[in-house]
């Protein structure tokens, strides 16, 4: 996890715009997502589909990025959380989340989840679950103040998550030293499904920014 | 996780079939789905793409599964994994890992992940290696002849995983009355970057099948 300096007013009125022109192809590949698992069209229409999709991202990919997201597109502020597999509103693969920072610490997400995310019939996959959890108990350690790598994240199982709305939640529990032990849970509207703790270490040779929670 | 029938050689030509109608398809939408993330190409070319995008949706969703692909697809055989995020051919989402199984039990697959599953740059998303393992170590319950769904998850991040060509494995540690223990790694060509432990637990109820590994 990395603590990302604010957008200036400038960046944040070009963030808005490009967010507007990014987000929507994410998520009609999003829509594509869903109708690859679940269409049950003749195989002349998946077919021609498939060759339509195949040219499309030929045409996006005449000019691209070399490589991954983080490493080659220099974003600053929000931007830089746009591939994120879970928050990311460039993503196709993120749900996305929508972060809610409380006053008191605690971050906190509404979100829906379909069938591109079922493991046993109807539920969330289990690993699922633990990519949003890491991700969430990873942001409440940046809104502590402090950031650092996961270290270990142990996830329990309550009972199955259904698919549908879910809301999930972390709070920074306590700092060690190099140390922030962090909690989380995701939920449904019957109550907690999967618990989850990590440790996020702060890797040797950095220090701590100054605590802003 | 549960242990799927065999097909029957009649499923087993007609699986073969649909899988390559479907898997061409996901493949195209995976495409998509780095193109989203990565293109930089003009606006009006996006705007293009994204219209596009949402017709060739509208026409796959006009004949579909009502609900998520593991409660409606009734589907037989390996076809129950088909909507897998993670091993699924129908899922864009899935990187798709092709599971192997060793005569000793030992479950492993090589695989590749792009930046569609970064966390830091360049590196794998530490979720994205948790929902991985999650998989991989049920599937090492299910070769083991049990079954069960996962009671608790244990993942330590020994370093960053880098972005790109990975392998994973996993395999049953001891069976407790109605606990699997199993473990499982993920690993670049230097070694383990990430590794994990997990209980699966047979649900109250049940009974496990005769082994068959």
């Amino acid at each position: 996890m990395t603590r990302y300096l604010e957008d200036t007013a400038t960046e944040r009125l070009e963030a808005d715009e490009r967010e507007g022109l990014y987000g929507p192809l994410a998520e009609a590949v999003r829509a594509l997502v869903d109708a690859s698992i679940r269409t049950e069209v003749d195989d002349h229409v998946i077919r021609q589909a498939t060759a339509d999709l195949e040219r499309i991202a030929g045409h996006l990919r005449a000019h691209q990025l070399p490589g991954s997201y983080g490493v080659h597109s220099e974003a600053p502020g929000r931007r830089r959380t746009w591939g994120s597999p879970v928050i990311g509103v460039r993503n196709p693969i993120a749900p996305p989340l929508t972060l809610q920072h409380a006053p008191d610490g605690l971050v906190w997400s509404e979100f829906r989840v379909g069938t591109a995310y079922e493991g046993p019939p109807g539920r969330l996959h289990g690993g699922m679950a633990a990519l949003i959890l890491d991700h969430v108990l990873g942001e409440a350690v940046s809104a502590s103040g402090h950031w650092g790598l996961t270290g270990t994240l142990t996830l329990r199982y309550r009972r199955g998550t259904p698919l549908g709305r879910l809301r999930t939640e972390a709070r920074i529990d306590r700092v060690e030293g190099r140390k922030a032990y962090v909690v989380g849970s995701i939920a449904d509207d019957e109550g907690i499904t999967v618990e989850a703790e990590a440790i996020f270490i702060l890797p040797k040779g950095y220090v701590h920014p100054d605590a802003t929670a």
